[in-house]
């Protein structure tokens, strides 16, 4: 049995389970601060035999195992997460392999593996809630270069109706700034969850979500794009994200993926809110592997 | 002995040679149309014995093994090539196995092998001239996902002062609608070359190509970016691009690449301007082996 974490900036999701996604048990622990969460993730693990650890963490994380630094949290605006040996801690705690990557890449991982992009060898997941991240398979491998990839906080062309400064603290008005869940809120005064009936809403988290998926189409080339994060259970947007994607791409890649099949290539999770913890499952069974 | 062909749209670059770099003849001929150009081409390999032939071509091409429009030029604005069926013609001509990727492909594998990025898994090759293109290598591989990377025609932030509308007839003011060779022409009124000493010129050129960059760096994150093609040769867009990327990046990758080392990671093309016949010799060794 392995154990997988999906360790994001409002909440831990623990489960164990198997890497074919049959899941034994699962709690979901607050993100307060390293000695609280982590010590109740480790007695939730304490209680069954496990031989492997995947973790899918929020970023910026160090992924390269030649790095001193691996395993770790590094420059997250988290402050009581900085530099928290997030691998060092499991592997103290448990003497098993730890598989560690992104909670995106930990996403797209399940989905390509049991979920919407199954079977094929290339997919991209976005997440769209407290922030924006995105990760990718390509060569049915999780995308790594210098570092993971950071997609979230790519620029996008403003709405000229949208006056609204951004929320960035790197970089104010990037995708992430403009159109991640807190920025809804400050925004339009409202929690998204409460403006499900403001088309406007949805027709510009439509407007800037399909920008930076012109951007991640045109650069990657993704054979499946997997949309998930709180923000996308208001359904509205999808429609808006096909519309102004069409606009964008203006037909310049001839693939019935960008056309009439767009609502085939674009869409939810097939593991729903499990993508990420059943991906980790996936990445200690690599962890467990390589040993 | 390899043929490789580096297609462009002003000329055809063809050379006979080894994997490891060393070439025996090389000869440039002018794009006209294919009747003309293939004609010349074909006479020019045939004057040797070649056991491969390796093609990086201008796009978009189809480069998918299971299309029935497999080794076509597709949609290109090029008309007179458009559905031209370049590797059945030379399979037809020479009987030896042709492989078949992008001109920017081609020279990022040239770059990985034997270039500015030897010995590295990942690596990212633009070219800016005529137009604006990019390719990536990712685990060692050429990144093909449902097709090849169109990278050019991304969206970047206009700058207030530039009032240029652009020239790309599917996105206009897209990227490459903006910064290659035939937009600085049209905007300056005068070809580039004749521009050497125009500071605001080669500051507007850095201030796009650095936007590019920010969204290549954030969603792929290569281990290196060579940076080639004709306006490439001004110099002077280099330090502009240091310059506008790490404002743009503000110190949210925290690695030397993205500050301190940055001229060590954003450089020009080791192999010259024979990047891409050089990568097109691996392709066509490649394809040999899968033969």
């Amino acid at each position: 049995m392995f154990g997988g974490i999906e360790a994001g900036g409002t909440k831990f999701v623990c489960a164990v389970g198997e890497e074919s996604g049959t899941m034994k048990d699962r709690i979901e622990i607050p993100t307060t601060f390293p000695e609280e969460t982590i010590a109740e993730v480790i007695s939730f693990f304490k209680q069954y035999s496990i031989k492997g650890i995947g973790i899918g963490s929020f970023g910026p994380i160090d992924v390269n195992h030649d790095s001193s630094n691996y395993g770790y949290i590094t420059s997250t605006p988290k402050t009581k997460w900085k530099n928290f040996p997030f691998v060092q801690t499991f592997q103290d705690a448990f003497g098993v392999p730890i598989g560690f990557n992104t909670d995106v890449n930990a996403a797209a991982l399940g989905e390509a593996t049991l979920g919407a992009a199954k079977g094929l060898d290339s997919c991209l997941y976005i997440t769209v809630g407290t922030g924006i991240g995105a990760g990718a398979i390509v060569h049915g491998k999780v995308l790594q270069g210098l570092s993971h990839p950071e997609m979230g906080h790519t620029y996008v062309r403003r709405h000229p109706k949208d006056s609204y400064l951004g929320k960035c603290p790197y970089h104010q008005d990037c995708l992430e700034g403009l159109a991640a869940g807190p920025a809804i809120e400050e925004r339009w005064g409202n929690k998204g969850i409460h403006l499900k009936h403001k088309e406007e809403v949805w027709e510009l988290e439509g407007y800037y979500l399909a920008q930076a998926l012109m951007q991640y189409i045109l650069i990657l080339s993704p054979k499946k794009i997997i949309l998930g994060g709180g923000v996308m259970k208001q359904e509205k947007i999808f429609p808006s994200i096909y519309k102004n994607l069409k606009e964008l791409l203006n037909d310049y890649i001839s693939f019935p993926e960008m056309s009439t099949d767009i609502e085939n290539y674009i869409v939810g999770p097939g593991l729903g809110d499990n993508a990420g913890v059943i991906g980790s499952f996936i990445l200690a069974k690599e962890a467990l592997e390589i040993e």
